[in-house]
């Protein structure tokens, strides 16, 4: 199966564009397009053609380098800044590539400011694919050893793992995170399966399923609603999710469902990891009720005419979060605070 | 608007036949349709014409009379039970009503059969109906109680409620069993408002709005996900269910979801309540993990080519229910063993 990159730069024009898989047409049909505006660009992190909270800040980043036009000028930066900003609130990731970026710029040349917008976007990006490949070997040592734990005679004893919504490759601008320790267990050799959960209303769980079927690996959708029987049931080994935003305290905020999930794992006796780089920590951000929820168009529940109300994301408390995995290793989430940005 | 129902006799023809809602069909177009054989009626529960625990059973014992034909024998009958009886496995109340065709028919002279069929099937019926509005009531007098537990400043004062999957009148022969309580509060100048879980994979949120929508009751469409972060927001005032089975020490089979839904409500300190006639319990099943749960066709989760799993049902332990509403009254779900069937 040809395997489709998230982002890519375009330099074939005479002005600055990039290339996106469109991820509202996945699975249905892999298409890649091309933004070359900063309006396409905040359209594109708006209507979810690329989501994920990594992929939303490297986006972003690229989203600034295509709004800079003949006009470079600080007051022009903060306008693109304050745009990308507003396309989407719960995502820590967004405005930490954004202040990445808007600091770079600040400090370079007016006349070096376009090639430095490149230059600074593609470093966020190399940072992300780095970040994910760390996560991936520090979350592969911590569930190769749940291996054991749970013998399942009815089944095959392969380790169980369920995740929500996406935050595999297609989430990031490499290996991805809840998923990346899954791919390096699954390259190591590691017979796994993972319990894919549909997540409505987007249905991420389809580009999960998606992406697993690319890479070979063995899983199984179910509707949100069953996460709780197979846990209970002990099909389970451990829940792996990603993260939009984590507060200091290491309250999560991740897509709506999650809680659900961390505590049907606290019910049943598994761990509940979150896996993200450091840039989804928000050190500002005292604790989970700090959080801004986003709220969705209802249309996405596709029911017209019927009263609907469509929270994005929930928090799950960190008493429920076995263990955060970050690309620095592996940290108790109520720890995060005394170790601030490394 | 019209009020559909969702069972009706039909004695316009020559052969017995009856007429039902086409649940499959709601909420885009409610259409009745007429069932007059054996195999229509089986058809018509396994493919979710009728769904809802008690209205199976009112259905199935419909099933045995259309299923008597000029063969009335004993053996025949034991065909036809055999038959409805598989069509699906875990609301009881198909065994119950199918047991109480049984016996009744097996009592009665041959000649008499076709008609005293007819007869206790609308019994049945009758029963049905009559547990919907106690449950009602006892429902209405407990959740009553609740109104001034949860003062919320930031909206209307009114009771908020939450329920899963469709227990209301689509699921019966009359007023419902957890949204009968709701239609009785309501009816009594009750101020609230219905939190109606989607109900992933067959939507039957969608039913629940439909019917609540008919009868003028304040509700909003959320997806299953959403249920965490509302309750632990404090935006849910108590969550009531239906049932498929109850086990003799208070586990609770019901659509899969729920056992999510309860644990999220024992996390937020807010009651979740049980609503089923005394004819889903079944005394001989000693708990959760003796009920069958149903797997249904993963073409239901509509996701072509992806290999998933659809379970239909999930069990939420006794601890979890705050608790059982039944004609009888309310009880504790451990006290279920004390009285046996009244």
């Amino acid at each position: 199966m040809q395997r489709w990159p998230t982002l890519i730069e375009d330099h074939s024009g005479a002005e600055p564009a990039i290339l996106i898989l469109d991820q509202t047409r996945l699975p249905a049909e892999p298409v890649m397009v091309r933004l070359d505006s900063l309006a396409a660009a905040a359209h594109a992190i708006r209507s979810m053609q690329v989501r994920g909270a990594p992929l939303i800040g490297v986006t972003a980043a690229y989203g600034v380098v295509l709004g800079l036009g003949d006009d470079v000028s600080d007051e022009r930066l903060g306008e693109i800044i304050a745009l990308l900003a507003a396309t989407r609130p719960t995502a820590v990731n967004l405005h930490w590539a954004l202040a990445r970026m808007e600091q770079t710029l600040r400090k370079s040349a007016l006349v070096e400011r376009r090639s430095a917008a490149w230059q600074e976007a593609k470093t966020i990006a190399v940072l992300d694919g780095e970040a994910n490949a760390a996560i991936g070997r520090h979350g592969a040592e911590l569930m190769a050893h749940l291996v054991p734990i749970k013998p399942r005679a009815s089944r095959s004893s392969c380790l169980q793992i369920m995740t929500h919504c996406n935050a595999g490759r297609l989430a990031t601008a490499a290996h991805g995170t809840a998923i990346a320790p899954i791919y390096a267990l699954h390259s190591a050799g590691q017979k796994l399966h993972v319990w894919v959960s549909e997540t409505r209303p987007r249905n991420q769980g389809l580009l999960t399923a998606w992406e697993l079927a690319e890479a070979a690996v063995p899983h199984t959708l179910i509707v949100d609603n069953a996460a709780g029987l197979l846990m209970r049931r002990g099909e389970v080994d451990c829940v792996i999710v990603g993260a939009d935003r984590i507060a200091g305290n290491g309250d999560v905020a991740n897509k709506v469902g999650t809680y659900l999930k961390a505590l049907a794992a606290k019910a049943a006796g598994i761990p509940f990891f979150v896996a993200a780089p450091c840039s989804t920590i928000d050190f500002d951000c005292p604790n989970g009720e700090a959080i801004v929820i986003e709220e969705r168009d209802v249309a996405e529940l596709g029911a017209p005419g019927i009263p609907a109300h469509n929270p994005a994301f929930d928090v799950t408390p960190a008493e429920l979060v076995t263990a955060i995995i970050s690309e620095y290793g592996v940290s108790a989430p109520g720890a995060l605070a005394s170790w601030q940005s490394p």
